[in-house]
């Protein structure tokens, strides 16, 4: 049995839902379709839930909303058009908004979670009536009877494991199931969304709770690529890789997939497969426990800009026991969370991303240091981009990182930082930005182009 | 105006210690002289410091000690006799020693403190007696007049500031001064010992005091050198380096001069040369705030075995704010510093030294690690040794991780673990034990010989 998740380009327009509806009706062992809300057709389009994350401020703000509230309306209704459905559908949608909009506003964030997880609902209804109307049995389930249980926790909302039973009962219910993703009920009822690109999550937590086969992420791209496709030209596809190796990728800059979202699949062993809606005979990648690491070590090379370097050092600080742990609590206590700590025997590094901490915060972490560690120096480096190799053959290759830095070397960028751990699945490199380019196409030549012969 | 510091084996018999006053007495900058207690004289000899503890231990447990007091005595009488001194010093030299052990015992710390301080304290005073029968102005200088002020914490003893004012007048003392190393006095009078080897440590204090123009440091080789000589044959001489290069060295493994002596000289930018007793002409090794980094920017390689590598792996790991430091707390907690915490991206990993933690201590980390922090995975590995290229050049040098990997990997070794940071002056390299001496060759060849040709 599948799960299968379309994304927001999948189901963005009636001829997208006819070919996520040939998708599913394909293949018998596609039982339950997680659907987001309808994404954009076109490069200069909105998003639904954009939509209505402007309709909720409006109404917020006591604004006449109307407009707001017929231009959503109006998606539907394009889309119900064209598959062919009668009006009873787009009333149905209408009511509904109407409905979330009269709702009691004294909690904005719960009346905007109501808001935007309209989008996601309305869709997954009309996508379950067409269904129907072509004459498959097919049925909308309401994540709050399919027992999609949340956290109260709205700044970090999670799945809780005590829905899981009531989920794994979908496997059971006769037909397509169509879910609507990105949103929860808590114990109480209350709706709370997850964070944006919260389908995959939903999708996810089926997948585990009704123990799949394999859980299917629909979406735009016909694969994984082991390198950004706007830096290197047609980059080779990534066929199968581990769920740690997507996890690093991830980190910088894939944004195939959502994190979170590799959880429930990851604890419960369930394969993952990423294909594309408009053309869903292509092979995609699939995300596996293990995969035969002597094939290819290196699977793929990610690189991601915006990182800030703080470096202090003092005198004999490898003698003082909890001089590390004293500085990473400074960050923690600023909220920051850091992603490297290089060290020297009497340096260490703190590696964030410098999107986390504004000017003040610095300023202000700068003086704690010098306050309460008493360095003798402390220098913050912005602009440093890090370059990271994923593969899980990786620590059993001799030579590698010699590689990789040579590599590096001959495309005449410095090496500012080199972050390899023990058992780990990636080899970190920090450079600066004005380097990242040059080296991340020298490392795909190295490790991903056979005819490159080293200049 | 230089502060000169005489090594154990410098000061170990007569013949040694007219090698000390030729050196002393050829240069009229030899101003202050510091001076260990007398050491080994052949290679299966007792150091003096050492019979001092098997006689305090005696006296402490009760037992007969008077054998012990005159092997003490016996050694400083052979070094009178042969230096032509009378018997005074002797009967003076014993007489300090009965005095000792017949002090209060409750205080069994402050007892063996001094006892062991009498080592350098009669070796002060013989040598001082030594220069003035000679017919050279000199004397010795008690650490409590002199100024050597240490704070109360036995267990971590370190100069005080306050004292720097009186130290700082020995420079206008007449004649040669003679002080003992290794110990000083609380504000209230309490002899309390720096860790062995701690002469050095007086020699810098006193050097940083005077604002001397040089710390020389005398012992028995003739220069710190680039690679340890027991692995690799003839290694070339360091002339010259800086304090941070000497720092990284000494911690893995140069063990030519006390760590934390460095430190008062670094505050005050004293340079510190270290030289040989028995060979003064040759150059030694001069160590100062900073040099030509394009010279060479590599200056050494040290290597140290006997580390042990903790490593956590947990999904989104990256996403928990605290993580790291909340790692970190259980091994503060426990007492063990860190060295290294290399990184992935859900995984970091705690290299320790192997020694810091006991069988039941790493079951409890573990235990700790497991019901606290929730890792999917904690796996601990010893047997690794660190292998470390240090020289400030290292990080203007495109270019040179790759050949420092690409030489380990030459040699058939496996890097498990590469630590370089920002602004660092050196660059580590985790390898299994059995790879730690191939590699240190061959990074030796590449960094060191010039007419070395890869194979």
């Amino acid at each position: 049995m599948k799960v299968c998740k379309f994304g927001g380009t999948s189901v963005a327009s009636a001829d997208q839902i006819r070919k996520v509806v040939d998708i599913v009706t394909s293949d018998s062992d596609r039982k339950i379709v997680v659907v987001s809300a309808p994404g954009k057709r076109f490069s200069d389009d909105s998003k639904v839930t954009d939509l209505l994350i402007r309709l909720g401020e409006r109404a917020l703000a006591n604004e006449d909303a109307e407009s707001d509230l017929l231009e959503v309306v109006d998606r539907y209704r394009s889309i119900a058009e064209n598959l062919g459905l009668d009006s009873d559908i787009v009333h149905q949608i209408e009511q509904d908004l109407r409905n979330r909009l009269s709702r009691d506003k004294e909690d904005i964030l719960l009346f905007m979670d109501t808001m935007k997880a309209a989008g996601e609902d309305n869709n997954a209804k009309l996508i379950a009536a067409y269904l129907q109307f072509i004459g498959v049995e097919a049925k909308y389930v309401c994540p709050r009877e399919g027992g999609l249980l949340v956290n109260d926790r709205p700044e970090r909302v999670r799945a809780l494991p005590e829905g899981d039973e009531r989920l794994a009962k979908l496997r059971d219910e006769p037909g397509i199931i169509v879910f609507p993703g990105f949103f929860g009920y808590t114990e109480d009822g209350t709706l709370r969304t997850f964070n944006r690109g919260g389908s995959d999550i939903t999708g996810s937590i089926i997948a585990a709770a009704v123990k799949a086969d394999l859980y299917e992420n629909f979406t735009d791209v016909d694969s994984v690529f082991a390198a950004n496709p706007t830096v290197i030209e047609n980059p080779v596809a990534i066929e199968k890789m581990t769920y740690r190796e997507m996890r690093e990728l991830a980190y910088a800059g894939f944004s195939v997939f959502h994190d979170e979202a590799l959880i429930p699949a990851f604890r419960k062993s369930i394969p993952v497969s990423i294909k594309n809606t408009n053309n869903p005979e292509a092979p995609g990648t699939l995300i596996v426990k293990e995969r035969d690491y002597n094939e290819q070590q290196v699977i793929g090379i990610a690189a991601d800009s915006g990182f800030t370097a703080i470096y202090v050092d003092k005198f004999l600080m490898n003698l003082e026991i909890g001089f590390g742990r004293r500085l990473l609590q400074i960050f923690e206590e600023e909220g920051i969370s850091y992603e490297h700590t290089p060290s020297g025997i009497d340096n260490l590094s703190i590696i964030i991303r410098s999107r986390f901490m504004t000017k003040e915060m610095e300023e202000r972490i700068v003086e704690r240091i010098h306050k309460e560690l008493e360095p003798d120096a402390v220098i913050v480096e912005h602009d440093y981009s890090m370059i990271v190799l994923v593969g899980e053959g990786m620590q059993y290759t001799t030579g590698l990182a010699a590689r990789a830095a040579t590599a590096i070397a001959r495309s005449g960028s410095n090496i500012e930082m080199i972050n390899q751990g023990s058992s780990e699945v990636s080899l970190v490199f920090g450079v600066k930005v004005k380097d990242e380019t040059k080296s991340l196409k020298e490392l795909y030549n190295e490790f991903f182009v056979k005819s490159y012969v080293q200049s």
